[in-house]
């Protein structure tokens, strides 16, 4: 099983990539990482590490895209991007199972969707990242958390069955989901969630618990939130927003008296532990859910850990089949 | 000039209403508090309290309605409810110039919006918090925050220009103006912010800076951000269960050491200090721009102090004129 991993996406690229790849053949055994980029760097860079000389493979790719530019016309005009270079390598060898990047997440989409494809049944794929939540041994993944800004009910019903799929996958026996709304109730909602509601309720293949509010995110009551992409965009990045703001502030309070400055430095491990228990990044990358493989977007500010944690999420999940569970649940769901 | 105060509204009713009425008006001058409500549970309540008798009276009505009673069914089913009987004093009394309430957010809106009326040229008025931000000397207002689920393009130009008065009116030179949209490029967004992106472009009474992420509405960038009512509200709740759950996790990671429980009581002081900060209900109620008077809601959970803070902001807003700064501006604004 081989693992493609774009060497040159991302700010801390190649070098962070390039060691979190290391450590993640470190730790598990079973896959081949494959990283993609310019030959003779990723060599010089490689030189620095031990490991097993076969578990690392290189494909070349010359041309990378970067973030300043229009994701659709840069799939098309850079065929020997990292990007295209890896889709194009997952689509037609049997072996690769996954990808992962930390480049550009408009052109990955876009490359995912265009070179690599969607799963039959699947009109629109989601990104769906995993956050923690206010129960240490619960975390909530959310779709569509960017991916598509305009989203038709089918779509929503679509994210409901993959998330739900996805959640499973992970370990979570009969999760439950909710729908992201303006207020628990029925009535509450806009007209899209008007017209998704009564259809997730119709629903047998997933546990639906109707409408949640967004303060429910992160508590912990439900293991899979549906929202069409530009509300889940401003749900995950509002929280990512205020966990920033009450950790800069609590900087700045600590900081402000004597006393607070002793029970800082008593604390430091603590805000260090939190920060990076909140720090969604921790948890690996996003899943792009409804394309025929394993596809997984980490953070453009990944360094070696988050990409580490990205590659064995990655191989976890093409070892587990997850694409293939993926295509199962929505050819069950007979209303697709 | 008279402040009308629901003093049925809310979970602390009416205790706690009545204790911020009586601390509002011992710190502040200029104007006479009215309280709603069955006059004996008042009367009773307020033998508790020293204050100037000329500066509470009473406004009787004998119902109440509840968060759970569907709004529009309610207003009309309860011609003596508390709630309605404040918007026909204020509709009718030249001297009553504002209006507060902790009860139903939904009632109250309708209310508002059918038995005071919208001002002319506004199509939707819209709930309006005011949240602090990474600067601890600046805050942000965010509108719609969830009065309108479904929006057009149209009532967003009309909350830029709201939402920019409102700032200007608490003292903010020439407010930046922000759309929340999924990215900062004029690209990002859905159908809605595609549409009304260029018309914000346009209009010459604000000063307009473009998309921003909701990542973006805390830092103290933008002094208003704009949002259809669904966005906002998903917005301001994320923003809401973040801040909770970090304080939450926080509580759990001190408390799991020795050190960190000593480090914890030595910051016992800052974290209540936060917290409060945090707590967009400190800030007094949301207003509810668009509407011929001011007209406060303030939180269900609401105490004596956000209480006070929200009637006091009632009589700042009242004397300043607030409704009629924002008539102006609507008239002024050629496109409506």
């Amino acid at each position: 099983m081989k693992v493609l991993i774009d060497a040159f996406g991302g700010d801390h690229s190649p070098n962070e990539i390039i060691a979190g790849t290391v450590e993640a053949v470190t730790e598990r055994n079973d896959f081949t990482a494959v990283l993609i980029g310019n030959p003779d760097i990723i060599n010089e860079q490689l030189k620095n590490y031990t490991y097993s000389a076969n578990r690392i493979e290189i494909l070349p790719a010359s041309e990378v895209i970067t973030c300043e530019e229009e994701p659709t016309v840069a799939i098309r005009r850079k065929p020997d991007s990292t990007i295209n270079v890896g889709f194009k390598e997952l689509k037609e060898n049997p072996e690769a199972k996954a990808f992962v990047s930390a480049g550009s997440t408009g052109a990955y989409l876009v490359g995912a969707t265009l070179k690599l494809g969607r799963i039959k049944g699947v009109n629109r794929p989601a990104l769906c990242p995993t956050m923690p939540t206010a129960d240490p041994n619960k975390s909530v993944i959310l779709l569509d958390a960017g991916a598509n800004a305009d989203c038709k009910a089918i779509n929503l019903c679509q994210f409901a069955v993959m998330g739900s799929t996805y959640a499973k996958a992970m370990g979570v026996e009969n999760p439950k989901v909710a729908l992201l709304s303006n207020g628990t109730e029925d009535e509450k909602g806009n007209a899209l969630v008007h017209e998704v509601l009564p259809m997730l309720k119709e629903m047998k293949s997933i546990n639906f618990m109707g409408n949640c509010e967004a303060r429910d995110i992160l508590t912990g009551e439900y293991d899979v939130i549906v929202a069409d992409g530009f509300s889940g965009n401003v749900a995950i990045k509002s929280i990512e927003g205020a966990v920033m703001t009450v950790m800069g502030l609590m900087k700045g309070e600590i900081f402000s008296t004597f006393k607070g400055k002793i029970g800082g430095l008593l604390l430091k491990d603590t805000f260090k532990r939190l920060a990076k228990k909140m720090d969604y990044n921790n948890n690996g990358g996003a899943l792009f859910l409804g394309v025929e493989k394993v596809v997984i977007k980490a953070h453009g500010s990944s360094k070696r850990t988050a990409i580490k944690n990205a590659v064995l999420q990655a191989a976890e999940f093409a070892s587990i089949g997850l694409a293939e569970k993926l295509k199962e649940s929505i050819i069950n769901e007979s209303n697709f």
